[in-house]
């Protein structure tokens, strides 16, 4: 169900040519109300995508009545005339829908950097895509904004009488700041922007912002959040808040469950350190370790290579009370061995590391990563050829 | 000729028994004078090996007689024993060689990481090293400290009566400050220890930190310079630091050459910087981007990569005005498409990146990384299995 959840959306999902292959490409997604508000957060790379700049001035408004999606081309690094398409997009979708103005249409694109879109398919594209609104149509928008994803990721969180839902894709570039990825969330909900934009940032904080696949951040990354507001209930707000971030959790999860070429999904938790920023900067540097990456791959629980990834953080800690875990068994104690390693039983995909800085207590951040394969190194070293 | 090129050195290589395959794996080498100064620098990481602890609070004396060197084995993360087992080694050095002391000699490891050294092997291996020591025993001590190397490195300049040579090991790990690495630079100049120490950190700063082969940082690097003295010749400072220089990146560049499992070589220059310290930020960004590094080796010249890397940074710069050109050819022009990137040959071992920041008119950066290949993974993810 998707972005179709929450009552007050329909969506499209249909193939406008844009990739070469045929497959879907054009999703779009309108809020029918009765209220437009919405909020935004978009990647920290300050190499942005034109629909990335355009989206980050719409969102300035606090209302997005549609969202235009295309896979099959990132319109990054594409100069004024990229710029221009992605205007002319948005121009477009308020064209068909009627009674829209441009200025509330969201734009996300996906795919290679430095390629400018096919506009003459992507035009009557979006006449076709206006002509299949459907409020079932959720479920075909994800599947129209995957690019190297195996599979397309919803979520929906039902409370009492008002729903979030969301879709999300991204398989590569999925490093902090956020990951690469497009996600569009709904909700039935009637919230204001400063309400959504506080829910919303608070959830991609502690879920998106903490998935590193591949340690490179993208430059079109975009979350919105939409508000109908078709349930006409206002939902207290740490409940509200909580489903946001229960569906970004899960979406975040499906992410780095379908990252390019991973053979393991590791889950890296940070205890004992003495602030969250911390906790969030030695997870994030153990995630990113390559040659932990390999090791994981080949499930070999090498706790060195996260001792040295520890070590190459700014975090307080003291290297003789360091302790690492590896699904459960405390392979390092106070900087040095600990219990054996052959107790350690990695044969499953999900592979859990602990790292305690035993340097306070503030609570444990989870930072989600994959391993490095030869599957990755083949996905990616044949990409744009 | 390595550290016995210059005179005053002798030293040996030889097979103690650490490595179980039966390889060389220890190697000495001892500064006969007149004088015994040196200078060292060690990894920035802050989980350090025993040896590098123990080697520091060496280097603070500014004297240096005998360096003991092996792999098989980090000693890094092991505890109090570890540091037991270095100063051990450093008495057993002093008592084998007569007439030194403990505290001037430097002890230095390779290896993995979190296991105990066998210094039942170890230590008779110290006496048998000692009695092989010759004024010709450079190369033997270069091949004793190869890891995963598939040669042994070496380099030496000579000027008008004297001369600086050295060794290096280390394949793995290379990132900046420093790459894993252990290196021993010799010279005959007469210098004293604030001298050596200066043009040290001068060379290391433009040389070894700027090789980054997988974004890893060691536990156990370490950079030593010892002069003897026996040329009786004091040159004038200019001239030593660029001969350090000179051996420094020679040696940096044969470490890059002859990384783990890698295709391809890549200098990364970054010019038209607002300043090094953006430069050079910069140019690691790039180095460490693992999606650039898998096109590299698909020889596809994906300068998306490259912006998306860059945009990262904290560095000055205009994204519509940034310059990309791979190989000699500008595939991306003032933030957008450029020349044609069917021109660019990526056909041989070195691929030359070159990004142009126009934000400053500061002195070109180079870096050096590799690219990320299935040949790497194979090998780090079977290391320590």
């Amino acid at each position: 169900m998707s972005v179709t959840a929450a009552k007050g959306f329909t969506a499209a999902g249909i193939a406008a040519g844009i990739k070469q292959n045929g497959n879907p490409d054009l999703a779009l997604v309108v809020n029918t109300g009765p209220r437009r508000a919405a909020a935004g957060v978009f990647t920290s790379n300050r190499v942005k995508a034109a629909p990335v700049l355009w989206s980050e001035q719409v969102l300035k408004g606090g209302e997005v009545s549609a969202v235009i999606l295309n896979s099959g081309g990132a319109n990054a690094c594409t100069g004024p005339k990229g710029f221009q398409d992605t205007h002319a997009t948005a121009e477009k979708v308020a064209e068909v829908l009627e009674g829209h103005s441009a200025g509330e249409v969201a734009v996300a694109s996906t795919g290679l950097i430095g390629v400018l879109l096919p506009m003459d398919k992507l035009l009557p594209g979006i006449e076709q895509a206006a002509a299949e609104l459907s409020p079932h149509g959720g479920e075909k928008a994800a599947i129209a904004i995957k690019t190297t994803d195996t599979v397309h990721k919803t979520s929906v969180v039902t409370k009492d009488g008002w729903t979030v839902g969301g879709m999300a894709k991204g398989a590569g570039m999925l490093a902090p700041g956020l990951a690469t990825m497009l996600v569009v969330l709904t909700t039935d909900a009637d919230l204001d922007a400063a309400t959504l934009d506080k829910a919303l940032r608070d959830a991609t904080r502690q879920t998106f912002d903490r998935v590193d696949s591949d340690g490179c951040m993208s430059t079109n990354d975009t979350v919105l959040l939409l508000a109908s507001g078709a349930s006409e209930l206002v939902p207290e707000y740490g409940e509200f808040a909580e489903a946001v971030r229960t569906v970004c959790d899960d979406l975040a999860r499906q992410l780095i469950g379908d990252a390019e070429g991973a053979s393991k999904d590791i889950r890296i938790e940070v205890v004992g350190a003495a602030s969250e920023d911390d906790a969030v900067e030695v997870g994030r540097s153990i995630a990113r370790n390559n040659l932990l990456k390999c090791a994981i791959h080949g499930e070999d629980p090498n706790w060195g290579r996260v001792l040295s990834a520890i070590g190459t953080t700014k975090a307080a800690f003291d290297p003789d009370r360091l302790n690492v875990a590896i699904n459960g068994v405390w392979v390092c104690r106070n900087g040095s061995v600990g219990e054996d390693r052959d107790l350690v039983d990695m044969r499953y995909r999900e592979v859990r590391i602990t790292a305690d800085l035993a340097a306070g207590a503030t609570e444990p951040v989870v930072i989600w990563a994959n391993d490095l394969t030869a599957d990755y190194v083949h996905e990616n070293s044949a990409y744009s050829s």
